[in-house]
């Protein structure tokens, strides 16, 4: 494929998520959205009709067409091996929202399944592409902070999802804290091997307790040569999404801060300097890192260079979320070589 | 026209600001964009090519096309007059980039000709439609920093233009500063009456001696009641396009401030907290204007409401020019009263 | 006199800003406050009581007192020239409060008796001793921002004095804009040559009718290099006391920001990253500023080296008040060289 | 003891810290230092002479004066339990610099030995007097954020101390972790009940390595009620020292920030908003935290109100301490109900 081609893709999943990616994918100069499946149809045929595409009738059509490149996968969880490994085996690129699947097994059955891939697949970890995460990250890596030592992520919901939500999202680790974990890695630069895990019912217990999930938690992630990672997770902050990121090191720090909507500033008897909440949540946040995540995928499809968040990175914090599950039950620190 | 229909619209002019417009009306989901023109046609042909839009021979062709509802004006400013008239006469709503002259006489006798004119004529003051901007005036209007007092303008561009540039701008004031006296009308609340401008050539003094004109400048404006705005300029801003309004009131204040490109902050054994320089210019800085411009123009063609930004706050702007031009000379506060 | 020895000083006036000046000369390690004096009684008292040192019973008693270096003159306005010229021909170096007097004519006599003095003669200009403030100018010294172009210096009161203390301030500009004509002196590295000058009664119209005075006040000083500086002043700031400069040069900005009385920022569904408002008042504000006035004086006292805020600065700061104030009246900019 | 009395108190101890102490209470207007001892007589001359006070020849002679009030310990860790208890024996009131004792079981027989003392007994917790940490904390108790979720305390000391430093200052957890093991107590306003630590030599490994301390730590604290705190320990930080901590509530967050020394901000093609790096080091940063510890300790003998950081206080930091080696060396969270 030569780069000044369009790139044909469809899309699976016409949700919240699933629509974003249609606008995203339509704004995109060297993209083609050749048509769209939800397995509910009014939802694709709605997709469909605002970018004026066509509607697949099924997933299997989706694959068996010869026009299109690349698939973005923005099903329902337990789909996104399936879809995974019939579009491998319909030689299709792929960007698949995260996680893999809620079951390390499967994943790695997954693994097994599509070894030898020459075509990219990419997992959707959307921070790695923002603007600010990316620029903290390249300082580090220009040595602006010497070497590494601590990484520190904050990384709270604006407020409680949905209970519905909660249902099928497989628990806070899996779900929610995964992005962290990602960060965490794609931060360290070597792989995590200890973690520790605690987490709390302390903003609706009563539901956390049915549900037997949690809405607060702490992290602390160790690796060989003695670097430090902490995550705390919520998921209510009454002033917005709070997404932060900052990385210590010999001789400097570099820290990817929250950002206000605009830059009006309030000044009172009782305030100075007072800003606005921060944007509500990760489709304003995440806008410009949504935007990158399709720019790179568009770039490894046509170049077929590694794509930036790979299916193996989609594993690795998915063993992860698991180390963290067992840590939490065994409260103690879990060597990532227990988890298969 | 119902509110659900597309708005047809046809831009003269594709240089640079042309090109800007024309990428933001295909964005905009309400809007048409059915052709341009440029007197270089093959710059008119290539933004035509790049969005698969017819290109007019001539400027009557545009106004002779009874398919369009509106134009939008982004050629050389001794043209805009002239085609205001020309839309207005051929019963299309106008978007006009500013000044609509450079001229206040002409200025004025295009006031006359248009009288009665009942589609929308819309100046492109696009920085009344900055979030920021429009949060700390509406801030204003809500009471919260109770009666204005003043109103401190900071308007630095990141970096000399070119010496072409200078020749055709109309001087400093007329240019540059014409988005600050429009910015000092729309928080004022009420009209400017009396004007005291200072200006130097301190960043390259042989050329701005040579075009008679200046690269650093500082004004006064002051209302009947007693109101106070200051506005400063500077051609060169090494830490990028510098853009604050800062309101004081009787019981608070609000500022609209810089904004960083992202959240990244620095930290070494010689700084702390350190942001990126601002964002170089304003097609960056103003793309949240610039978008909402084309919004609000929409709607007031679509709905034939009154436009956010009028022809006559041009001339007002252009007013405000003239009388801080007087000043200079004079070295004495100008009554707007003395001004035509 | 050996650095090593203690510099003996007595403080004349024991009103608020005395007694201020009372406890910073105790409490620096070099100073021997010897006596206080005030015209009443009860107050020099209650501070000599308070510091366990001598009451004077008269200024003459002061002057003729040979133990004492030096004498801080913290008396009312128009005592300020006499007692000047009284300690001078007691040969005792002198700290005098702004202003020398409220009448440049006097101001300009008292220069004339006085020239020959070997003694130091300090002004109390405590701004340019402020860490921030003077880190800025050094900065700009330094280089870090090449040549100046621009100074903004923004200073506001947190609130209005009661009306007895306009009644001998002598008017706005004299009193208040007094230290900004010296910062802007201060940071121009030249004199100021033009002069423009607007007021308003925004605050209390009624008060500041019947006393002719001014509560909001803009200002606009030029040199004959070009280099332009805006001064803008309030009687009251919601958000406490407002005291930013800003120096703009060619290659860069520094900026000497407001203080919080302490770092907490809050944040809620309302706002983010807000701060307390500012410091109350000056006393609070600038009591680094106090101590190192204090230091540098006892510097100068001791190695007879030049002050940094000497009696020249307080007559041209009254030069630059006396030009505005013809400003004001004239609406125009007034030449510096028309003031005596 | 009336409260207008004056607190007689000598010091134990004239290094860095007790000269720092020296000055404070010579600055305080309602103590009288009567007089320093240090095993070093040098030392205690030295601070004797600067302040005009007597050299005690030994710690008995101390305590045998019958015109003290109170003593302030701040001489080398091995000593404070003793001196507690004999000051407690002499009927003195007593301002203890941390740890008590590096020994656990010291600390304890200390608690039994004082049981039944009627003395204000205040340990040197500076940090829960710095204006900015107590309004945090003030904030959250007066409800601004709701129910307390998670503490995030980072603290990073400037520089690495000397080796010497080291040898007796008994491992990073007792020593600089202290610190922060008790503002998480302070803050949580509950018991912290399982205690997981990290550590890692990344500074000096090699020195780290010969004394069997550490540079570089994490730690997670949870209580019963599933509060969380996280506290992040750096021997270095290029930027300062970094002392920030944040409460997250239910409803909002208050977070006690950094502090610049001034409010100067740089400028320039690099960099934006760039403040100077935070204080050097603790006597810089917590200035008014040791004054008011100082003040709130004169208050307490005076009136005998319960001290602000008491004994217990200082036995429960401990205890942290041991939990978090346990945790160190197990891998695990362990419970405090495992420590003496």
């Amino acid at each position: 494929m030569r780069v000044n081609e369009m790139t044909k893709i469809a899309l699976l999943g016409c949700g919240r998520i699933g629509q974003m990616h249609a606008d995203n994918l339509m704004a995109h100069p060297k993209v083609e959205l050749v048509g769209v499946f939800d397995i509910y149809t009014p939802a694709s045929q709605e997709v469909a009709d605002q970018h004026g595409v066509r509607v697949y009738a099924s997933p299997d059509d989706v694959f068996a067409d010869h026009e299109i490149d690349a698939v973005l996968i923005a099903t329902a969880t337990p789909t996104h091996a399936d879809f995974i490994e019939a579009a491998v085996a319909a030689d299709k690129a792929v960007l698949c929202e995260k996680p893999i699947d809620l079951n390390l097994d499967r994943v790695n059955i997954c693994a097994d399944r599509i070894v030898g891939c020459t075509r990219p697949i990419q997992l959707g970890f959307n921070r790695r592409f923002d603007p600010g995460h990316k620029a903290a990250r390249q300082a580090m890596i220009d040595g602006e902070i010497g070497d590494l030592h601590q990484v520190i992520i904050t990384s709270r919901d604006p407020d409680m999802p949905p209970r519905a939500y909660y249902e099928s999202a497989g628990g806070m680790f899996r779900d929610m804290t995964i992005h962290d974990f990602d960060i965490a890695r794609y931060m360290l630069g070597e792989e995590p091997t200890e973690v520790f895990a605690t987490a709390s019912r302390l903003i609706d217990k009563p539901m956390m307790d049915e549900l037997d999930d949690y809405d607060t938690a702490m992290f602390v992630l160790t690796t060989d040569s003695g670097k430090q990672c902490h995550i705390n997770n919520s998921r209510t902050a009454a002033y917005g999404y709070d997404q932060r990121i900052e990385l210590l090191g010999e001789t400097g720090m570099v820290i990817s801060d929250n950002r206000t909507p605009h830059g009006v500033k309030r000044y009172s008897n009782k305030i100075a300097e007072a800003a606005l909440p921060y944007e509500d949540f990760f489709i304003e946040r995440y806008k410009q890192s949504f935007d990158a995540e399709i720019d790179s995928f568009v770039r490894a499809v046509a170049s077929n260079e590694p794509v930036e968040a790979s299916f193996e990175d989609g594993r690795q914090a998915l063993r992860l979320a698991e180390a963290a599950y067992l840590s939490l039950k065994e409260k103690r620190a879990v060597g990532m070589a227990e988890i298969a």
